[in-house]
Parts: structure tokens; sequence; C-alpha cells
């Protein structure tokens, strides 16, 4: 495995991170074309937390982390930690002193592939985490990774500087140029839903409004009657 | 996949409804014989949520849910909107839209193999929600499916107008047609297990309260010193 | 599979115990040499709970509960209750009225390798529950097991009056003989880590403080710019 | 549970079901509309093997196999054992002893939700097998369940003379009272495929075939060249 | 975790381990009173090996196999290696070379809760494993473990020279105090299923070998034809 | 999700392709320094199947296979289809007709993160697949996707014209950039264990042929007789 710690990403815009952030993951999701997600693998040790920041990556070997010792020091303010192990492991190698190493330095929060420790104190910290599990499995500091060199996450790939957004329903990745695309396109969909929420409050119903009826009829869908369905059990 | 959608199911009384959600799922399992659990797949999103309603059923395409905004439609007061898919799928095809125009109708909640989004929103709603998944993954609407036709969901089949009972212990479907008996074993269950309450409060044993001390004779049970079970490590 | 039940298993010093509960499942899992652990399947079914104490263990049969109610009589002030079957299940064979009469008892809590239910009311009481599922599922009283031998829990075995202590970050088997000097051990580690914790809150880098640099130098990692990295998309 | 053994099921005609026998699981699911599969967590324990039987069902115990032991009595030639458990369980619960017992019956393979062993003799006697693992655990013989009731299997439900379809494609139920049905719907399906299997073998495609170039291009689809892609990383 | 390598453990004779073997892996377990399997997590990489051994137990450190080079040296003829790692790794740590070195000692296998590769030659040599995955994925030499002491695999403890037998349903281990006594109840067993073969073979029904009619009738299961059951479908 | 399909792709030199298949997956991905598995959740379908090939790669929606049809036209001789969808499914996307059509442009297998059926015809067929399960399940052809853009397979990224290697190993794939050099690594890595092998066929030991004696001490771990081992029993 390449041994490489990259020291100079690049970062979006970080009002457009603030931005999306405002969003969450399933808006931001939605507007880039439903794609980039994590997936459920990765979940949320908290409830109701939201943010986004530049991703820094971290690829360790399984049971290691001394990747994620070497990754602090390429942390700034805004950013967000991304690991991931080169094949799966759900050890805890992250916990409350990698934590408030990285709150001084402003960063926003941990998503991992592996596990994390010291729950109590990440939640009492206020420092949010999305990860496989919470197992307080330790880890050895031993064998070589990468910083900030593309990484898969879930069903993602996260480069160095892409922007991540996190929430309880989970974890996207928006690929750094996509930024101000992805942030129009986010506005744009809460403004539509806007108007759908607004509908729906007053009893009105998606199949009308999103003109659903004729595609129920060109799949050959019928409405019956319970009498009518003979054949009721099936 | 055939796609129909029945309009006119049956649905129990509702004030027996109301009565089993009273009693949890655990107490409704028991008192169906320990039959009808969705089983632990499909868990809570959120802690201390108990519900009962009637069942509306959609079957969906994985990753798509044209039939749930068609479900819609066919659902009303006192109703439990529950959904799976023809094939496994963790996709988040239910949010917080949805649940606008639900809680319009009346509906009390929903029930998914699937994933739900929009998590944070939900639980503001109050409109609880049992699942596979917390998800942000979209789905599309252009494959046809039925509304009101009978489904597996995890380990129950759930017909149209059976009663879903749902809290933190899980998922348990009562047949219509068993609703007042079914009410009726739980009430008798209910009583029976405060005056086991109460005893155990005061120190009492089960052992002795059931009779067990003969079974675990009869089954060649042996009470024994740690210094008698000479071979005391295997 | 053997039936026995032991009466009389020798348990720590309740004061070592107690010590240990406040150190958490991490540093205790740490002082022992990272070994011990249960691993992640088996998960807190409440957020926040921390607790040490003697282990009761039981060996049930799977869909089977009998030999909890055998177990109840053996335990005491300052036990937990450690269930495993003896092939995989995640019935809810524990619930509310096992916990009843265990706090009359004053056990402490709850860690099965089944599931638990009636968990609204188990968090209500504050009896602390880990078990891989929360799940209605009821059991039968029909077949043997045994009370105190050692049984395997996750990737660790347990015996009879070995500590177990759990919190968020799972569960941690203490062996009998090895309580004192694990207390010791974690002691120390705690006094380690409020080092590197006030040196973190400063700024300090673990790189730096574990002397980290030459290693990440032996393993042939080096430090690249993006533009050095001509390569960079791998 | 319900203690229940009908005695006097209804069976499809047997020649229909030697012919669906010859089409295999996935010509037979696509003949219905794709509908009744059980599912890959219900694997073939051999390699080759395609049966069709009627379904003589059992609902059993986890750990516990007495049902099987009743349900023998109620097999005949031309069936297939279709066993699940009211909650999940991988144990062993079928062996070569049950084997012998249904060939000598007639009976022409075992489809169950649990594990089965002595596999080799299995393999040894050609006596087929799907099931959820290969594994020796043993089960007792205690507690009650019920013979020739409906019973959910992966995701479909079977009722007692239901007809199975098994080969390596998995498990398909066909309901009886569609049997005939299906056996029309396959063989036009095989006609149809044995077209298109001759175009494809010379090289036509099946986008000119199904004319889907046109859907491509509605859903807007576009064809580019690498170069063409300036954004081609994503 | 602990660094040992014991050098010079006990063994059991190895015509008792020989004659084991013939038995296989669900007639042993049986014999030891349905105990001692490891489950069907570690599966057979081939089809159709038994073999019994003493066990030379190796723990490692996940995605390392420094300590199976430590094993290797431990190994006698009659032995079956025994890996497990002490939190879940599915990597590839074991293949040909190590298969070749353990051949020329008279190995006769390998178990592990890791991965295996090279298993195209491990079947051509003839080298039969078990394992829970077939990875490619490599490892490195980094990290302490241990030879030769008490581990766990799957569901059970293996020690260094207790006896394993493996075969198509799965790894079971018998302690080695424990040989004999298993020994002649695997053989008592084997005999009582001769007849029974014999008996099915000639269409008894184990209903009636078993004497099970009766416990039916107590347990309060009724024999009802499917018009009686008038409430069918469930 | 954008749809696109790219027409031109580069592919690598075919005799290098042929080269890396001769060397195996576990070779290949230890000469790339141990990274580029796809990872064991895809498995073979056959046994002693070997290949390697241009990979041509489609990205569908869940349950929908219509860019598989899009992605034939695009395949020609030497190369392999990767499939991906953009949530997990294994739903049966993949079978003998699409084998049919591949066989004829010269494609060498299929490797797909979904289920493919008709498994009798594919082994028959000779052509060889690796997938995430056999399923019978049918597709929709209804919801655009893409062809030729990179796609997250496993834990790998696998780009339109990399060498994917595939064998009982599992699948790995090489970046067509660095096809040469992994080829050259891979006979060195070759070479060098056709003289490990050739050692320990006379009885070497890897510990003295890697020099790893002093790791071992290094790293504090101690031989010790049983009887040294006082506590023999940890």
């Amino acid at each position: 495995m390449t041994g490489i710690i990259v020291t100079d990403i690049a970062r979006a815009d970080q009002s457009t991170i603030d931005a999306l952030a405002v969003h969450g993951v399933a808006t931001v999701h939605e507007a880039m074309g439903r794609i980039g997600l994590v997936g459920p693998t990765v979940h949320p040790i908290q409830n109701g937390a939201r943010v986004a920041g530049s991703a820094v990556t971290v690829l360790c070997w399984p049971g290691d982390n001394l990747m994620i010792h070497a990754a602090v020091e390429q942390c700034q303010a805004g950013d967000i930690l991304v690991v991931a192990s080169n094949s799966p492991s759900l050890d805890g190698s992250f916990g409350e002193l990698f934590a408030t190493a990285l709150k001084y330095r402003g960063v926003r929060g941990i998503v991992t592939t592996a596990g994390v420790r010291d729950v109590v104190d990440l939640r009492a910290m206020d420092f949010p985490a999305w990860a496989s599990a919470q197992n307080a499995q330790g880890t050895v500091k031993a064998t070589a990774g990468s910083v900030n060199v593309p990484i898969v996450v879930g069903g993602a790939v996260i480069r160095p500087g892409d922007i991540v957004v996190a929430d309880d329903d989970g974890v996207v990745c928006v690929p750094r140029a996509d930024a101000e695309t992805t942030l129009l396109a986010s506005e744009a969909r809460v403004a539509k839903e806007a108007g759908a929420r607004a509908a729906y409050q007053n009893g009105d119903l998606s199949l009308d409004r999103n003109d659903l009826r004729g595609l129920l009829a060109d799949l050959g869908i019928r409405y019956v009657t319970q009498g009518e369905w003979a054949d009721g059990d099936r």
C-alpha cells in the first residue's frame, strides 16, 4: 500500500460548505442526481447533528490507527476527518483524545468505516461521529497507510477536499468541483419542496401534483374493490 | 408483478385497535400465542413511540416509491402504512413530505422493510417510523406494484386491514379477524403479569411461582458447588 | 448439553469492581492489553449507562429462557446477569419481569447474546441492558442448560465470578484473578491520558507526543504536495 | 403458537408439477410476473439439482425439529418438505436419517430456512437440499409447532400443496391454483427466449431486439466519447 | 495482548483422534451432548474433506499473520492449525506457501476465522481449509500475538491440544480430556443410528420409533383435516 | 444519476492482460502493494476459473438491468463486464441470454455486485461469473444509468479500461496505467515465491527465511513451556 501524506489539499469555499450543511444529506444527494451516498452501514452515533466540511482522508490498515495520528496535523478549521481501512474492520480506532486534538483545530466531525469509542465523551464534547460501530476495541500504530488520497467509503469515493455532509440520514460526498452547482440545485429543490409541503398540508395528493395517474394507467395498474379481486389472498 | 390497488379494505373496530396499542407489542405477541412478529430487522427510528392502526399495505419495486404515492390516497385516520419491496432494498423511499401528507389524513405511522430519510423531521413531527435503515438514498417513480394486497414484512404476512402494533420492541401483526380475541387475551395476560410483578417486587422467585423446580429435575439438571464440579473449566 | 447449576461462585472484591466501573470499557480493555471484549454485536439498549458487576452466567437453548429463571436465584447484589445461547438466537428471552426480580436482588444489569424486550420499561426502571437485539419474540421453558459455567459471549469467554464492565462502548470481561492488576493498570492509563488530554487541548500533536515521526519515515511514508503527486487520482 | 397438523392437503396435478421442474426457477418466476421467490438466503447445498414438488410445510420452534418428525408421515411421492422456524435459526435440524425416511416415501427434496447436516451423505444419496446453512448443530424435540399451515420462507409465503420449484438459482413457490397458467406462461417464455438466444448467437443486440434505443433517449442518456466527457473522472 | 508461544503442548492419543475423524462432525457433536461447535461462519472451502487433528492455536492481530509464521514451527504430524484474530477480520492471512510448509510437517488442515487465499492451489494440494472467506487480501507481519493459548473460534473455545474434527458440516472441538469418552459415545451413537437407518429404509416412522405421538398430544397438537380447519389461511 | 454511455474507452495491451491472468488475483494484488481488491462479498459462482480482461463498466439502478443491455454493444473481445448498482441489490440482473450475447463478442466473464441467474447454464457455457448472489429475481428495464464511467465495486474503484483479474480468490482491479509495472512486479513475486516454495518443501521455516525471530523478540513475545505458563487457562 502506498504510503503518502499529501500536505496542501485544495478546499472549497467555506461559505458554500456551510450553506450545504443547512440543506442536509437527503436534499444534497437529490440535488446531485441521487449519487454520492456512503450508505447506511456508516451511521450517526448521536441524534440530531448536521455538519458539512472539507474531507481530510485517511487510509489505515485494519486494527491500526497510525495514519490518523498523521492526519491530525493536516486538518484545519472547517474540515471533517474521513477514515477508511484497506480491508473491513470495526475496531475502535478513534476516540476522545483524537476528538480533543481535532476540536482544538476546528474540525467538525469524524466519518469512519471502522468503529469509534469513548462514545459518551464524544457526545458530551459535541463532536459528532458517523461510524460502522461503537466499539472499545483498541488498535496499534505499526503499519503504513496514507493521508489525503482518494478512498472508498461505503458506496462512495471521497477525495481530499471534497465536501462531506452528514446528518441523521447518513453521509454524502460532494466533489469539490461540484460544490457551487450542487448548492444551487439544493436551493432549487428546497424551494420546490416548500411548495409541495404546503400543498400536502392542505390535503393535496402527490398523485395529482406529480401527474402520476397516467403513469399508473400506462403500467397497467388497475383499481379494484375487495369484492372484484376474487382471488383476494395473493 | 400484479399491479392492483384495492380501494375498499375492511378495517377492525377502532376502539379495539386503540386498546391493543395500550398493551404494546410484547404483550400482544404473547397473547396471540407467540406469532405475528416482523422481527428485529425492522426497528424503531425513535425511542418511546407506541401505536396501533389498520394496515394499508404497499408492495414496491426496489429503488422505486411510485406505489407509496398511490397508497396515500387509500389511507384514512387510524391507519398505519406498511411497505415492502419485492426484493430487499434499504433505499430511503419514505421521508418528510410523505409524512406530511399522511399526517393530514390522520395516519399514525410507517412500517417499512426499506429505509426512511428526513429522520430529524420525522421525529420533530412526531410521526413514528419503523424501518430497516436510516438512509438518504432517493428513489424513482417508474415501476408497477400494488396497494392493499397481502405482503411479507420480515417474518410476518400482513394483509390490508390487519392491525399493526409497533413500539420499541418491534412490530406485530394481528389478523383483523382475531382482533377481539387477541385483545381479551392481552388483557388476561396483563392481569396475570401484574400479579407476577407484585410477587417479584417482594422477592418471590419465578422458579417457585411457575413451579419450575420439578422441570429442572426432570431434565436432569443438577445443583453442584464449585468444589463438586471438579471439571470446573468446561 | 450438560445441565449444571453452580451455586457458590467466588466473586471479586466489590470495591475493586466499583472502581473498575468508573474507568469504563475502553480504559479497562486497554489496561488488560487490548483483550476481553465481547464486540459490537452485543450493544447498549440505552445511552449513558456504565456499570460493573460479578458475572452470573447462563447458557440457554435458543428460543428458551428456562435457565434464566434458574439463574435469578443465584444472583446477589452487585452481580450482572450474562446470557448466551448454544446456537445464535435473537429472541427476546429477557424482559421487565426478570428485571423486576433482579432489581430486588440488587443486580446491576443484563448482558445477553440474545434479544431483550419491554425496552421502554427497562429504560424507565433504569435497569441497563446490552443485547444483540430489541425483539418482542417470546420464548419457552422446555430445554436444559446451565448456570455459572464458562460461556462464549461474542469474542470473549466469561466465567462465573469474572468482572463484567459495560457502557456505551460495549462490554469487557476481566478475569476475576486479574481484577486488582487491571484496576492498577486502568488507573495508570487514566493518569497518562490526563496528561495527553491537557496537551492536546493546547494543540500538541500525538505525532510528537508519541514520537511517531520516526516510525512514519521508517515505514517509507513520504510527505508530498498535491503537485508532486502527479499520479494524484489513485 | 397454534399446534395443528393438517392431514389431507390438496395437491396439484403431478404432470404439471413435473413440467414446471423442467423450466427451472428463473423461468417460472418470470412467468408468474416476477414474484414468488424465497430469495438467496436459502441456497442450494449441491450443484446442478433441479426439482419440483408439492409443498408439505412445517413450522418449528428454533432449535427444535419435533415437527419435522410429525411431518414425515404427511409426505407422499412427489412432495418437497418445506421448513421454517418461527424465529430465525441456522441449526442443523435436518440430516441423513430424515432424508432416508423421506426417500422411502418418494419425497424429492428439502427446503429449509434453518440448516442441514450430514451434507456429504445428502449429496451421496442424491437427496437435494436448499438451506440457509451447512451446520452440524443438533436440535431437541420439545416444543409444539405445526404441519401443513402457511409459512413465510424468506420473502415468500408457501401454503401446503403449493408447487415448489428449486434449482441452482434458488427456490420459487407457485400457488396451487396458478399451476396450469404458470406452466403455459413458462412455455411461452421458453419459446420466446429460444428466438432471442438464436439471435444473440448470431450477434444481434438486445438493444435492437427489444427496441430499447428509444427508451435510452427518452431517459436522456447520451452517447459521448471519452474526449467529449471532459469531466471524465466521475 | 499477551505475546506467548507455548512450545510443548500435550496431545491426545493419535488413534483416538483418527477414530473420531471417521465419525465426522455431526456425530461427534451429538456424542458430546450437542456442544463444541464453531458454527457456520467458518465453512469448508472444499467439498468432501473430513479430518481430525490436535489443535495448534494461533491468536493474530487483524490484518497480520506474523504469528502463523511462528506457529508453523510448533506443528507436528497429525495437527490442525487453528487461527483466530482478536477482532473480526476476513483477510487472506493463509495461503499456499503456508500449506506447503505445513504439509511437510504432516499437518492435516487449517481452521481460521479469517480468510484463505490461493484456493485453487489448496484444493490441488489436497490441503483442506475451513475459513470465513476466500479472500486474496494480503496481510503484514508487524504485531504481536500468541501461539498455543486458548482462543475463541466462532462459538467454541479451542485450547491447544484439543481435538478438532472438521468436514462439510463444520468444525467441532473435543476437549483433550474428553477424547476417549467422546469416541465411545460416538460409537454408541453410530450403532444406534444404524438401527434407525435400517428401520427408515423399511418405511418405519421416527414418530413411532422415538415414541413421539404422546409428546405431540401432551403439547396439545391436534390432527385436523383441511375442512375442519375452517380458518385455513393462517 | 448522470446518464452517459462512453463509447471509445482506451484499453491496455492485450498481451499484458493475458500475462496478468496467468498470475492470478493474490499475486497481482500483492504486486500492486496490497490494494485494488473488490473483497469477498463478490465471490466466484464456479470453481477454478481464472480470467483477466479490460473492464467495461455499468452503473445500474437497483432492480433494473437496462444499462447492461446498452453495455453489450460497447464490449469487444478480451473485455470483462463489470456491473454495480447505485444502491445495494442482489437481484439476478444477469443470466444466460446476456452471456450468449457476450460470448459472441469474445467477452471473458462478468463481475457484478448484484446477483446472477441461469447459473447451471453459465457453468455449462464456461462463461465465468463473480457475483454477490445466485438469485433468480428478475429485473425491469426502466431507469437510467451509465456505461463506462468509474464505479465502486466492493472496496475498489474500477474505471473503464482498467484490467480486472478474477479467480477463486476474488477480483482485483489494476489501473490501466499500472498494467506494465504490475506485470513486472507480479513476475518478480512469482520468482521469489518459487524459491520460498522449494525451501518450504524441504522443511525450511519462514521464521528463518524471513528473519522474523528478531521481530518476535522485539515485540516481547516469549517462548514458554506449558509448565512455565502457570496461568495456563487464559
